[in-house]
């Protein structure tokens, strides 16, 4: 056996989520599908980083497998163009390298980078429907600048996580946040970088953020938020298209982005 | 009767084109549609500039009809709002104006721009994939500008028309051409702006140029194709997901675009 660690695009929008479920088009489905071809029947167990739901996007997900050696050994590169020319044009492999037994894609994972893009035209842009949130109304970067200060460090993020989770410890740290604009699209940029994220935590921030953004919270409503401890407090959850697993960190995550360190 | 010119936007791969046809989803058809609901139960018909093919999209597509004055008059602005609420998320209504009964959407027109956007990608990018064509080979892009411009001007296009069309007369007049390079989206974009286009002719001229510029065409061979008048000429009609109908002109095309008017 020889253990594939592979980085991966998708777009999200005809997929129903990461996790493979019987009778939906799912992520993992449709590669173990084409592993199963490929080693003529053997079932080969896909792990992601971490799921992704229905109608999110990633650009760096990354996945590891370990793969039979049958009659010779594939080659990492020779990985990634076997694996493309079996998969549908929603999904493409970038970057493939050979691991150790020790390496696993979910445990290893130092870091992770997710960004929601939300699109401030009037109406839904038919060419961003599937690839954006939406937030006609009036907008403050800077007040959800200053706001997005307050989710920065270790917290106990149990506001911020939908509820029916089966994971008991909600502290999470988050290490990077900015809040951008692109004027030229007439969108903003929400990235998070931490070392976890609870089931739709980032949709749910994005949402109290805009709220603080249309100005019906206080700037430091988040504070508030995070000591209340209570899922009721967020009711805004933005929407999936706009959510994309940007990078998973298996190195330190780089002092650059180490905003956390930099507040205390 | 008040006749309504509206200037629309839409994501043409869940389209099978612009025309109605039955048991198809088109763009007439759905339009066409919520006006037969807006009006409980007349037939309005919407009229394009012209046709646009399965899967070919408009940043600037322009429609007439003619609505019936029934309880109250509708002014142009509130056409934009009842439309768009009734409008599957792929379509959006960008501009109206009440046009008197002289215009016609299609004999009115002076110019149409059509934009064709090629990704340069190795592998075909996911989030691309319903928006661009895909060249993943050598291109020169001087070559490619050079060549375009042989062109502009007043030609006969046989060699650059899909056959079985029934338009006889197939000389046009390209009067801008314009070959340029998006190094971040690593694409190339075709833009043509002329009096008129035949039949896939703007798919056939991309196709034609992109194999000028992977050199497996002289860089003057339009010349020569040109003069042919012989749709075996060029082979390579480049996808349809690429193609933008971009703006339609009802004044006479600007200066600036007369790049026609230069070369003489």
């Amino acid at each position: 056996m020889v253990r594939y660690k592979m980085t991966m695009e998708y777009d999200g929008h005809l997929f129903h989520g990461f996790q493979i479920q019987p009778h939906q088009r799912t992520v993992q489905g449709v590669i173990e599908q084409a592993l199963e071809k490929m080693t003529k029947g053997k079932r080969v167990i896909v792990h992601g980083s971490g799921r992704t739901d229905a109608g999110v996007h990633a650009l760096g997900q990354v996945i590891h497998f370990d793969y039979p050696i049958q009659k010779s050994f594939i080659p990492a590169d020779k990985m990634i163009l076997a694996l493309n020319s079996m998969m549908p044009t929603d999904i493409i492999f970038k970057e493939a390298e050979i691991v150790d037994e020790n390496f696993h894609v979910q445990y290893s994972t130092k870091g992770k980078w997710y960004r929601y893009i939300v699109s401030l035209d009037h109406f839904v842009d038919p060419f961003k429907r599937f690839y954006t949130g939406h937030y006609p109304y009036k907008l403050d970067l800077h007040l959800m600048q200053e706001a997005a200060q307050d989710l920065l460090g270790e917290h106990d993020f149990t506001s911020f996580a939908a509820s029916g989770g089966q994971i008991i410890d909600k502290v999470r740290t988050i290490y990077y946040v900015k809040v951008w604009e692109k004027p030229e699209e007439h969108e903003i940029v929400f990235d998070f970088i931490g070392n976890g994220f609870l089931y739709n935590m980032v949709r749910i921030m994005v949402g109290a953020l805009l709220e603080i953004g249309n100005e019906r919270r206080p700037v430091h409503d988040l504070r508030r938020v995070i000591s209340a401890k209570d899922r009721q407090e967020v009711r805004n959850t933005a929407p999936a298209s706009g959510l994309y697993l940007y990078h998973v960190f298996y190195e330190e995550v780089p002092e650059k982005y180490r905003l956390d360190k930099k507040k205390d």
